[in-house]
């Protein structure tokens, strides 16, 4: 049985396309619009603000050591968002093998003792650039400068909610510099792993 | 033509093994005694001390923004070695392909502006436990405590010369977790794309 792939990813990498594909390949679930559409549901937040969940940027360093599983009177919008968010990613990866793009899942996962094969898709700023313009056309805003902000904002929830740096090879099987090797073969790597995984 | 290509690994990981086996297969030279050999019969230093080099972490972080390719009288011993070892790096790299291990080869590659394949090999703690047992055996020093301090050594040494963090996905184009991937497998993807590297 194939098990769960969670899909980190840097803006303009291609990860989520990359995760899309492989899930298609596998015959396997991608968690991605139906994460948020339950989450908004449960919560009643609009879908767009659930959406922009994993790169929300805004998350003081004071509180860095706030846990996403303890529960309190406190806890910020975001912070439901993202409880909510975990025990839907939990309760999916118990059912069977999916791949699941963003959302601190390879930490989220392993905290409930679920094992996963965990990914992450990065590539050159210059890459990136020539990507997000293609993918999503030009803006107000300077491509560079959506960019970083999304990398930004990536980094920090993801350094909110783990405690851990963004892009630290020794939390994934597998870092892929899609620039360099092409998304076709990034496709091929992550199932070629998914095949013979905990074998 | 086959790429330069640069393996970074942590202690127990298997990197030294792949990088060979990697340049058997694609019949290109592995660079690693014969680097100490060089080293050591222009520096006057002995082998094993050469050897060590990327493994010495007693750098002080005062001197963090010391860069390998300035020469003066306060050069430290280490820091002779490193310049030493880089520009034979970048001679070898110059004639042609071949696969170097550690030794900050992939920062002083990019400083020289040669294009190279960037791998970084990692595992876990328990599976390095396995193999360093296997490989070296039992010493007086714990397994744990060996590994401990060879990876404080090489992150030291490499933030000392490149001023980057050791094993950062961006700055490799694949990082392979050779316990969950295997090292035949961390094999087959590495010569995949050196054999379509820069199409």
């Amino acid at each position: 049985m194939y098990p769960v792939i969670t899909i980190s990813r840097e803006f303009g990498s291609g990860g989520h396309s990359i995760g899309m594909q492989v899930a298609e390949k596998l015959g396997i679930p991608f968690l991605d619009s139906k994460i948020v559409e339950e989450v908004a549901k449960e919560s009643g937040f609009a879908k767009e603000y659930v959406k922009q969940q994993d790169e929300m940027a805004s998350y003081p360093e004071l509180f860095i050591t706030s846990n996403i599983f303890s529960t309190n009177y406190f806890d910020t919008p975001q912070e439901q968002i993202q409880e909510l968010q975990s025990n839907y990613i939990i309760e999916q990866a118990k059912k069977g093998p999916c791949v699941i793009a963003g959302r601190c899942a390879d930490y989220v996962l392993e905290n409930a003792g679920i094992p996963a094969l965990n990914i992450f898709i990065h590539a050159s700023m210059e890459y990136r650039k020539k990507r997000v313009l293609e993918v999503y056309g030009e803006t107000d805003m300077k491509i560079e400068k959506r960019i970083e902000k999304k990398d930004k904002g990536r980094k920090s929830y993801y350094r909110y909610y783990t405690d851990r740096k963004f892009g630290d090879a020794k939390n994934y099987a597998l870092c892929l510099d899609s620039g360099i090797l092409g998304m076709d073969k990034c496709v091929d790597f992550i199932i070629d792993v998914a095949e013979n995984f905990g074998e």
